[in-house]
């Protein structure tokens, strides 16, 4: 293509709408099951699935360890992998401003055939809407993911139980800040990058070799915080974290304390916390650590019948704090 | 919740996302899939599955015949359903525009919900992003959708053979041309409406009663002339239309005379069209004629061996057009 912006007739369902499908989507995504362009996919997967959906409305679109296109991916991938499953297919709906950069497009698409090839997903079915100049900020993206079950007994967030032992796969707050820094133009001391990736690999390990996870969860808006929080309503439990051994990458650190933020709030979009029986815990650590994504995995708390709902935070001075829910919005358009 | 607009604070994944989830989604959507709240649904489906995805930008969000919720309903059931399937789960993800009347979302969410009830399918999982004012036009929804596949032998644009019979379940055009007139404010003579409905119910009756059927096809954006063409493409068959045959409310056709618009590229989102051989039709009007989205059901055309990739149009004096693919963009944010 030519063109060197995309234009409304783009998301017309007419000529220009087919040319984009054949030589930008079905160039990049190319896959029997897409290429077949029908109004819906035909999935040839065993049930039971499941299931998760995300709109990605990051700004900027390229920020250092992503973009728009490999976050999307990333994003509902893990999402469907926390449930214990393994993700297959992908929906893909592009929701773009009139003028934006046909080369912009371009990247970002090559970028999500990127992510969805090492993530192991194929891209099936899609959408393109192209709405007026002004009533949109350059490209939003939803994907949907399906993926089929690994386990009977998936993880959820009702499933934490009294004795479990947490952790996380490493370092906390990484993509929140990259953003924050990139938006605002921060300058930094330390480099921050990103650490949005697709973890459904490593989770696939752990539901089939390790077992007995109770539950996978990303923590993405609201960071680490604000999900166990949820998880500790969700299950009816207490939470007691160790404030020492929660992992903060050193850039991290010194941002997070000039800009006054707190990195457990911090959005990650490579990172997720495991909750799992003790007995199960030193197996876990080892396949983790053997993953990319895991190099940096630890024990960062424990959980208990004791303070149900709430998340404790223990300080190395051995004093005790209230780690509540996110509350207000800290960064909107982080992914 | 008494909030009067929707805040940044709502697409946090903090506190305010939590309640919205709870009193306003869970109270409308409520339904044992989405009740977990994790971060996938877990669908207890047998595969192969259909899956389809849309977003939804529609420019008035209100309209006669429907709304933006009803629609995103609509739209991806339809998508589904044209592949043969029974759609059963749909994810919903909401992108709103700061400051959004907080009773214009409960709106648009009790549309979804009743919409969902009558076409028989849950609301699963979502996600509610908000972007600063000026960011969005007021609400875009997409939703993605999955179905079970009732058939082997599934509908397909690759599947239109020659001797085929083209049928469209009713009158063309009333979509497009009501939200154009809304949009523009245009007085019109006789009152149009959005044909938005789910079409699964009578196409499930189609695929499993009458049963070798060739082609479902929504004609949605590009109209059915568009639709067509990309059969007749993806078939490498010729389609000829009958003019005369062709149904057109009387509101749309004089709305299109005065504004200059063909009802065959208006976007219509409660037809379909149905391709099968001769020896299916008589069957297939009689199915499709008892059902409340099939009165007007009848035959349009004929498929042939000759003029493969092409479309053309028998006007009543016996006259030949060809009917191209839709040029340009006649209406963004039509759907």
């Amino acid at each position: 293509m030519s063109d060197k912006k995309v234009l409304l007739d783009y998301g017309s369902g007419g000529k220009a709408s087919q040319r984009l499908i054949s030589e930008l989507f079905k160039a990049h995504f190319s896959n029997p099951v897409l290429n077949r362009l029908d109004d819906a996919a035909f999935l040839d997967i065993a049930g039971p699935i499941a299931m998760s959906t995300d709109t990605f409305t990051v700004d900027p679109i390229f920020f250092p360890g992503g973009d728009i296109g490999s976050l999307a991916v990333h994003g509902t991938v893990n999402d469907v992998a926390m449930l214990g499953a393994r993700p297959r297919f992908l929906s893909c709906a592009y929701l773009i401003e009139e003028g934006l950069e046909f080369e912009v497009l371009e990247r970002i698409v090559a970028s999500m055939a990127r992510a969805a090839e090492k993530a192991g997903v194929y891209i099936v079915t899609g959408d393109t809407k192209v709405v007026p100049r002004g009533m949109a900020d350059k490209i939003f993206i939803n994907t949907t993911g399906v993926g089929t079950m690994l386990t009977d007994a998936y993880p959820s967030g009702e499933n934490a139980r009294p004795g479990d032992v947490v952790l996380v796969s490493g370092t906390m707050g990484d993509h929140g800040l990259t953003i924050l820094a990139q938006r605002e133009g921060l300058p930094l001391e330390t480099k921050v990058e990103s650490d949005s990736a697709a973890l459904n690999h490593l989770t696939e390990k752990l539901v089939t070799e390790v077992g007995d996870i109770h539950v996978l969860r990303d923590p993405t808006r609201g960071g680490l915080a604000t999900t166990l929080n949820e998880i500790a309503q969700s299950s009816s439990v207490g939470i007691q974290l160790e404030e020492e051994l929660i992992p903060v990458n050193d850039g991290v650190r010194s941002g997070c304390s000039i800009l006054g933020l707190d990195p457990l709030y911090l959005a990650n979009e490579g990172k997720f916390l495991c909750i799992l029986p003790e007995d199960k815990v030193e197996k876990a650590l080892e396949v983790m650590r053997a993953d990319e994504n895991g190099h940096g995995a630890c024990r960062v708390g424990t959980v208990s019948a004791e303070n149900a709902g709430k998340v404790i935070m223990r300080t190395p001075l051995g004093g005790k704090r209230l780690l509540n829910m996110l509350e207000g919005e800290q960064l909107p358009r982080i992914c």
